[in-house]
């Protein structure tokens, strides 16, 4: 089958199908494993976390004062304090020896427990000490006041974590909280990571005339590593049918996911056509996406595992990377992406932008007095990777609209 | 000296003055050390890097066509077209072999380099073949089209990343294109992390009553790791000065800044304050922020070392964390935290905050259909870490601000 046959099968789609056309054929999902509480930052959990016990496990103190029954203090005020006795203290991290009666008010530490009887406390703020054995409350207490009821962080049988979840240093928090201590997650996405073209060279050589040394091998290195995944790099193929072959076939059988970015020229974008053909079923999905900068991005499925030809524009390469591959490796190929927001910013210029097609638009931001933000477009051409570099986001003009006008409000993501 | 008389000294800052106060006294920065380029990622850049080359290092084709004099197309149209005879063919990676002359067009892929004579690019779309050694061009181009000049990304002397920079996926991609691949960076903050409490237990002890779990070591490791910190657990130390003492003597030799969280309670703080003076000079900086939540925070410098003593509530713990350690940890001491845009959102409920104290809500985050966004407050106590888990980030209200009303645009920062 020539490339060029493969080519005339598949139309430009748009982001969003790309999307929908991927997931349909994607069956990718990494083995579980389970490591140390410490190690799981930033792991994708594999199961839902159902809490064992309730969090904190008694009523707690969240105030030092004294432990009281509320309705005992009712009434009271500084001209008219309500007197209780000192029945006993509460030591810190033991249970009360005893029991709170009508009328009597114990000594409590924050974070202390709750004698059985107690409902509230009242913060040595408004007690005054009459003597060893008797305080005056100079201001009543609700029952729960300076209470943190027993599961009210937490409660036992609770669901506080789903599959699929990527753990942040709170979640680590409250899998101490609920003694997880062994967190069952995801693998890492393993993505394999090839660079074509005879006009490359590695950052290591010197540069001669026609060479230009290999970029996005190392910036989709980067953002697999950002992203959770596992990346190795196979370094540059050369361009041919059988080297390209040999080596995606290689980096497949060793990966989830392989990434080929490279082939500017219309000639070595066919080639990578013509060999993920060759690889397996159902092979080429789509041949260009309807997108500024990225449109000669190839999406495949070989056997269940995704693959990708990337322009070869470091920028185009990057702005790919994100809309389509970053998801399935946040998510350990669940599909799931973090929800994420992006920044609104009033654009600074007129910017055309053909209807039909995403575009994405590199910006510098200014904070304004009011609070407000700017956003300065970036220009320059794909293939310059100083401007990603002098970028702090991608502002997003949806395919719905013809352009910008300098003030309008754009979707503004940052790096 | 006593707690009581420590405690008297120090006024309760805002966090720009606890901020100021801080930097006043600091004189740590991490050593220097070289890594590999794909081990850079995320690291503190240690020295300026100046491209010892032009990026590119010729002109370059930006499309598939035929390198031309521009001069030679001016007036082409499709009923017009220009003449010109095909002189020679541009190979990917190779100088041109030979001159091109007036009149002639070579044949060159996109990112080929220009053969000296040429100045523009012809588009294959606005060309015809008449014959194997004439084309028509439809189209006249400029100089300059369709051409990535010479040294236009990068050229060579010119500063491209400055020392203290945070290397992202594209900044790899930039020292690749550079050919710098041994990167001088900083070496990551080492910070020592102690739990005090006499009612904390791990989180793989079943839970007694009194007891709870030790969270704050596991959110603020998980923390210190996502800025790039190296975080060492020093675990649960007991709440008396012997223990405490010791335990945050032997954190301060191994590390270049100890966290001690814990200390809910006023004697369990004041016995913190004690031992951060026994310590060294200056000592405690301040004692108490003018913030909600993370108001009971000890700020120290001791020996030229930061020392936090941070709130017992996991909630206040992590928001200090974000507003005073987080820079000193992100930039290896420099101080130079990177650039970032908080989100902003309309609050939808009035919300109290005392003027003079900067209120820190947890937020979670609707996105309108017009793209704005709508943070709705989560509501519960400090001390719960379940609120942190469910809230997208946290709103800022600032201390000049006396609460907000619904609809008010607030600042949100994201988890």
């Amino acid at each position: 089958m020539s490339g060029g046959v493969v080519l005339e099968l598949f139309n430009v789609l748009t982001v969003q199908q790309a999307r929908t056309t991927l997931a349909d054929h994607l069956t990718v999902r990494t083995k579980e494993t389970v490591v140390p509480l410490l190690d799981s930052l930033n792991r994708i959990l594999a199961r839902d976390i159902t809490a064992r016990d309730d969090v904190p496990g008694f009523d707690r103190s969240t105030m030092d004062g004294y432990a009281v029954r509320a309705c005992d203090t009712f009434g009271a005020s500084e001209s008219l304090p309500a007197y209780l006795d000192v029945g006993g203290e509460v030591l810190m991290g033991q249970a009360a020896d005893g029991t709170l009666q009508p009328g009597q008010a114990w000594l409590i530490p924050t974070g202390g427990m709750l004698p059985a009887g107690a409902d509230a406390v009242v913060m040595v703020e408004y007690t005054e000490e009459l003597d060893q054995r008797t305080i005056g409350v100079t201001k009543p207490v609700a029952p729960g006041d300076h209470v943190v009821r027993r599961g009210e962080d937490v409660a036992a049988g609770s669901l506080v974590l789903t599959a699929g979840h990527r753990l942040r240093p709170q979640d680590l928090g409250l899998l101490a909280a609920v003694g997880v201590t062994r967190v069952p997650v995801r693998e890492p996405l393993r993505v394999g990571i090839l660079s074509t073209g005879n006009e490359l060279i590695p950052p290591t050589q010197p540069t001669t005339p026609g060479k230009v040394r290999d970029i996005n091998s190392y910036t989709l290195y980067g953002q697999v590593a950002e992203a959770g995944g596992l990346p190795t790099l196979y370094g540059i193929i050369e361009d041919d049918f059988q080297s390209l072959y040999q080596a995606v076939a290689r980096a497949l059988a060793a990966n989830d996911l392989v990434l080929i970015s490279g082939g500017s020229s219309v000639g070595t974008r066919d080639a990578t056509a013509k060999v993920i053909a060759a690889l397996g079923n159902p092979g080429v999905l789509f041949h260009g996406i309807a997108i500024k900068p990225g449109k000669p991005t190839i999406g495949a499925v070989v056997e269940g595992k995704p693959l990708f030809g990337l322009p070869g524009h470091p920028v185009s390469a990057m702005v790919v990377f994100d809309l389509l591959v970053r998801p399935l490796v946040e998510s350990a190929g669940l599909l799931r992406p973090r929800q994420k927001f992006p920044l609104r910013a009033a654009i600074t210029r007129n910017i055309h932008s053909a209807t039909g097609r995403d575009d994405f638009l590199r910006v510098t931001l200014r904070r304004q007095a009011d609070g407000s933000l700017l956003a300065d477009p970036v220009m320059g051409k794909s293939g310059l990777i100083s401007t990603m570099v002098k970028a702090d986001g991608v502002a997003h003009l949806p395919l719905t609209k013809e352009g910008v006008e300098a003030g309008e409000l754009v979707d503004v993501w940052l790096f």
